[in-house]
């Protein structure tokens, strides 16, 4: 039947295209109170498409009736909850990024476009705010769901699905830990998680994100005496705290750039040796990454022992993320200021917990405390890592599903950066993530002239057929 | 003759008062261009009392003809170039501190005001903006030569004398080293300069102070990327310049608090064991310092080996006066920024000179230059440290003046802090600088209702007059 399937969506194209560009015109700004009527429109008509997909979809409003927030597309297949075999939790958020600076747009963010090959972009593409993130990642699912049912007439062609949609992602998704608590039995009891919301290596190399590094935020005030005082007279004489401060930070790395910060990589997982190997077989040319930050290839520096590429997707990281204190003006002055502060950051992996790292990292400071000064010490916020194991099934049959869609290799890849989504279910549902995304590095998303290629939509809608088919075969 | 000029002083102190009081009704601020006139004023003020004691005085101009600064007061006893014995340079300044905040001042900065004594102040005495820095304290000065010339006829007693009055001293001595290199030829030839600008231990301690540190002052930055870059993708993969900056800043001490930059110490002049010995004999209450500023007595750390005084007054210190990059704001920002800044400073002792050390902190810098990292380094301004060594004749003979005129033990002390003036005097006609200064620590100089102590004018001005006596008496 995926045959049928596929030829649906060839088929059904421009109206899929049209039906994104719907979506599109709804500006659903999360950040700004103003568009919440917007947020809750946007909602409204995914959850329309679910419901003519055959799931049951409901909106459910977030956060509590004092501070309501945006709310929550949640939709199921009938068989979701009764039925056997795997069940997919799919995540995507409708809401999107405020698209200032407006001037810099060539056509309104809210009047989607959909443009034909020119010299910067080699394919027909749609240009408006959300076509990339996420609202047009977020449709190529939907048009696999609709084809689906158009052609076997069963939602999710019988695989059991849960569907997510959360409408806070680009403002900080505040409501939803306590969203996946208060709807836990909703949500339980699936297998994995599918996210659509990051990209592929290059237009014929797609890509699977299969971890996410946490994050553990920290801002550390060291105090010393209660007041400024003069160099002069007390310069070498007591604790000057940005003296101090850079004394104690600077210990966080020895000679080999590895953190110093006792049990920091206590429950680390490190990655396999077949891992290793395969990233190494993408030929990341990390020299060219540098020279896009203005760096020489000696700028290659890191923890020893690893690569680049290594690092940024397998290793944890201390980053002094802000430092102030004493005089910043322009000009001299010999102060020795009452107190300094740094934000620090680290970005963790699997399985290191945030707030079990910044305990740690305060209990370090606190053990280095300077003669006579004391710390203020806050725990800002943190997410978890997610990272799914490779020999996963979940993993393997989205690759199969991928590889089948658009006849290309798929790379399994690694991000440094956070999704706190993914840490959150990884925490509260013990759900693995799986990123099966069609962005494009110059898709400019979060920036003016937003875009989404129609053959990177094209990929995704097929590659969410073909997996639906590859995991309802292993249904009852 | 001394008893006499002594009586003379008793007897007039009344008037002499009233003629600091005149010289305090002029509003000499020099740091706002709207009080030139004012500046102007008050030299050819201070420089009508120098021709009344028997001095050839000038009004100078300094800077340029585009730039004109406050006018210098020069005057000279009529023997000064030709004579033979001691010969004094002795400097003051006229112009004085803005006295904002106006609104915390009980009586008008301008309007001096002679007060009887009070629960707070144990004498009676003059609050005006100037009455101790530097008005009060030059004006004893100048009651000793007047009564010299009344009771002998003969200018200062015969004493070939120098006079050296600024207008710039509190708004950063700008157009000095220039004065003093133009009219170097009526300034060169002096034995020592005397400056009355600095305090006694207590109300019944005088000090004469024999050393200043020096200063040199820099900018540093550390450049990386060449943009800000996001810590989860680029976060353990190239130098962070704040990682950096603390790493390569934190080496600047060893672990016992010593100065690790090479060649640091090399032109460092170390105290002498009777200097030690005289400085434990002052019993300074470092704990009660330590605690006006919150800090209890465990914060009295430094470098190894040396008490709080002899840090204060023989050591060289490396401080960093200011810090910042990155995010400085509110909440949590995931930056690696481009470059990271610091403001660091070193306090020096004779005979470490500003621009060396600051040469050899470049280069220790440099040596340190983290993979791919670029500085950008600023000398910002330095200042010569000045000392005097402990067993100078003129050193010896200040001493018996003060301890003649005020009956009181004399201490011998140095001050961390810089007075560049010494500095300059010693780098540009390397005369060494005796500090005889009569000011009380809650002067409230630079602050509002700044008060000066009738006995302390009054043992300042009978030790300046002790002083030309003991001095004249090597005169031919």
């Amino acid at each position: 039947m995926i045959d049928q399937v596929l030829q649906n969506l060839q088929d059904t194209e421009p109206q899929g295209v049209q039906r994104l560009c719907d979506w599109l015109r709804i500006a659903s700004i999360s950040a700004d109170p103003k568009f919440a009527e917007q947020c809750q429109d946007a909602a409204q008509w995914a959850a329309d498409r679910l419901a003519e997909a055959g799931l049951e979809a409901r909106v459910l409003p977030t956060g509590s009736a004092a501070e309501p927030g945006h709310p929550c597309v949640l939709a199921k297949t009938p068989n979701a909850d009764t039925g056997r075999g795997p069940h997919v939790l799919f995540y995507g958020h409708y809401d999107v990024q405020p698209p200032d600076p407006l001037d810099l747009w060539e056509s309104g963010p809210f009047d989607p476009l959909v443009k034909p090959a020119d010299d910067k972009v080699p394919a027909e593409h749609i240009v408006a705010r959300g076509a990339s993130d996420d609202k047009g990642q977020v449709a190529m699912f939907l048009e696999a769901l609709r084809a689906w049912m158009e052609v076997g007439g069963e939602p999710a062609g019988g695989l059991r699905m849960t569907v997510l949609l959360e409408g806070e992602e680009e403002s900080g998704s505040e409501n939803l830990e306590k969203f996946l608590k208060e709807h836990e039995p909703a949500l339980k009891g699936c297998d994995f998680c599918l996210i659509s919301d990051t990209g592929m290596i290059s237009r014929t190399r797609p890509a699977i994100t299969y971890g996410v590094r946490g994050l553990a935020y920290t801002q550390i005030r060291l105090h010393g005496p209660d007041k400024d005082v003069h160099s002069g007279f007390w310069g070498g004489r007591m604790p000057n705290p940005l003296n101090e401060l850079t004394r104690v930070l600077a210990q966080m790395w020895d000679e080999d750039r590895r953190i110093t910060i006792d049990g920091f990589y206590d429950d680390l997982v490190e990655a396999t040796a077949e891992e290793r190997a395969e990233w190494a077989s993408l030929n990341i040319d990390v020299p060219a990454m540098l020279r896009n930050i203005g760096l020489g290839p000696e700028a290659d520096i890191g923890e020893a022992g690893f690569t680049s590429i290594e690092r940024e997707w397998s290793r944890p990281t201390a980053e002094i993320n802000g430092i102030w204190g004493g005089y910043t003006g322009a000009g001299a002055k010999t102060v020795i200021p009452a107190y300094a502060t740094a934000k620090v950051s680290f970005r963790l992996v699997a399985d290191q917990d945030p707030k079990d790292i910044a305990d740690k990292f305060f209990a370090w400071l606190q053990g280095r405390t300077p003669p006579g000064c004391r710390w203020e010490l806050e725990d800002m916020h943190g997410g978890h890592p997610s990272s799914v194991d490779p020999t996963s099934p979940w993993l393997s049959q989205a690759r199969r599903a991928m590889e089948q869609a658009t006849g290309m290799d798929v790379a399994l890849i690694k991000t440094g950066g956070s999704i706190p989504v993914a840490g959150m279910l990884k925490d509260s549902l013990g759900l693995d993530t799986v990123f099966m995304g069609f962005g494009l590095d110059d898709d400019r998303v979060h920036s003016p002239n937003e875009k989404f290629e129609l053959p990177c939509f094209r990929m995704g809608a097929r590659s969410h057929a073909v997996l639906i088919d590859l995991l309802r075969e292993g249904s009852a």
